[in-house]
This record gives C-alpha cells, structure tokens and sequence, in this order.
C-alpha cells in the first residue's frame, strides 16, 4: 500500500495541533522511512525552555536513535512550515533524501538565504497542505494578540 | 578580575581534547556571562551517535537551563572552530551577543555563506588560539588516516 504525502503530512499536522494545545508555535514533523513513520515531533521551544527545539531538531535525533544510523539518505521528512536556516543545516549534516513541506516561512525560512544549504541530494517538495499549516499558524498568532 | 579571550579559549581547548580523546572531532565551547563560565560543552556526534550534537547545540542548551531565559544577549561563546551553519542559525535564535572562534572552517563555516546568518546584534572575534585548535584537528584527521 501507497501512502500520499498527503497522508504523511496530515500526520505532521496533529503533531503541530499538539503543540498549539500546549501554547506552542504550531510546527509538526514526520521522518519515513520506506512508508513508515520513524519518528514524529512537534515544537517544544517554550516547554524546554530552549530556542533551538525545534521540531525538526526533535525528530532528526529521535530518527537517529531509532535507526542506529548516522544519515538519513533514504528518509523523507515531512514538516508543516518551511525549516528554519539552523534546520535546514542540520538536515544537510543528517543527508536527508527528501524534505516535504506546508507552509513557507516568509520571514526565516531557509529558502530565503541565496545559497545552497541543504545537500545536494535532498529533493524538496513545497507546498503540501499548505493551506491547512497556514490557517493554523494564523490561528495561533491571531490568538497570541488577543 | 578580567580574563581574556585566550584563557577562556583555552578552556574551549581543554573541552576540545577531551573530545579527541573519545575519538570526536576535536571542537570544544564555553559559555561566558559577566566573565564567568556558565555552559562547558564538546562536540559528541559519535558518542550520541547524532551528526547534530555539535559542541555549540549543547552549550547552547545548558545555557538556556543554566539560565532559565530563552536569549543570550550578554553572553560570549568561545568556540575552538568557526560554526557551521547549523550551529550559526542556532546562535541567531540565541541572539548570541559574541562569538569568538579560534581556527576557520574552510570546508563548512558559516561564513562561507554568503549571507548574514547570525543576529544583526551578535559580534564576531575570529583567530583566537587559532593555531592551537587547528594543531588538534590536524593530529585528529592524520590519525585517522593512520
């Protein structure tokens, strides 16, 4: 059985409601490996108390763990907003084969630095649900300002 | 009493050794706030099995527990080898106040980016026991190579 991306990231979006439910910026992520989950993680900057939480940070290590592996060339990421310069260089150190992500990050995304960060071997795929990561990013900031 | 950038480097040096000697790359930091260590740290990727544990993530999560704050604007971290842009969009969510660094990574520093990946307010000293911590690396890798 196929899975979508779809599929994946629907998944990447309940962990992003979990960290809304807890006052989070709402960022989930999946890691599959041959159309399994692997590990699954969400934002957890203001539990832990640390900036660099990101949910991205979360699941690579947790990925790592899991597999016993060092790099990540046969997994697919799956990530609601556009990683963060600092996650797009630590998915460059994990050789991650593929990132899909929502929502693009207008203001810190990594994108926006004209250079190549990630390895040359990731494939990226945008904009997948991104509507959907969009509405609950507003949702929470929208709530933020009261 | 006022220490200078090459004794708390010298310390960075000491955590940098102590990673060489479990068989890490040799980089070690030290997290400085009003002239007194708060955050020792060398790199563990081997150890944690973890191609994200650098020395810098590490230190940086210790500070923020150490301090219970989410920003580091007054802080220094020497750090035995210039970042590489993980570890720089890190230090930009920090707002790291300083960065002093001791030997350039010519291979994957930050700085070969062309573009500002730290904190507008985060200043930068670069060559600090640079020769020191390049001689540790040099005996690293030409032990590998055995």
């Amino acid at each position: 059985m196929f899975f979508s991306h779809e599929y994946f990231m629907n998944i990447a979006l309940s962990e992003a409601e979990t960290a809304f439910e807890k006052g989070e910026i709402p960022v989930g992520v999946v890691v599959v490996l041959n159309n399994k989950i692997i590990a699954k993680a969400h934002n957890l900057t203001e539990t832990l108390n640390d900036v660099t939480a990101h949910a991205e940070m979360q699941a690579l290590t947790s990925a790592f763990h899991y597999l016993g592996a060092k790099y990540l060339n046969d997994c697919i990421l799956y990530v609601t907003l556009e990683p963060c310069v600092m996650c797009a260089g630590a998915l460059y150190w994990a050789q991650i084969g593929r990132i899909v992500y929502g929502a693009s990050d207008t203001n810190r995304g990594y994108s926006l630095v004209n250079a190549a960060l990630l390895h040359p071997k990731t494939e990226v795929v945008k904009g997948v649900l991104e509507n959907e990561s969009n509405a609950l990013l507003k949702q929470f900031f929208s709530n933020l300002r009261g």
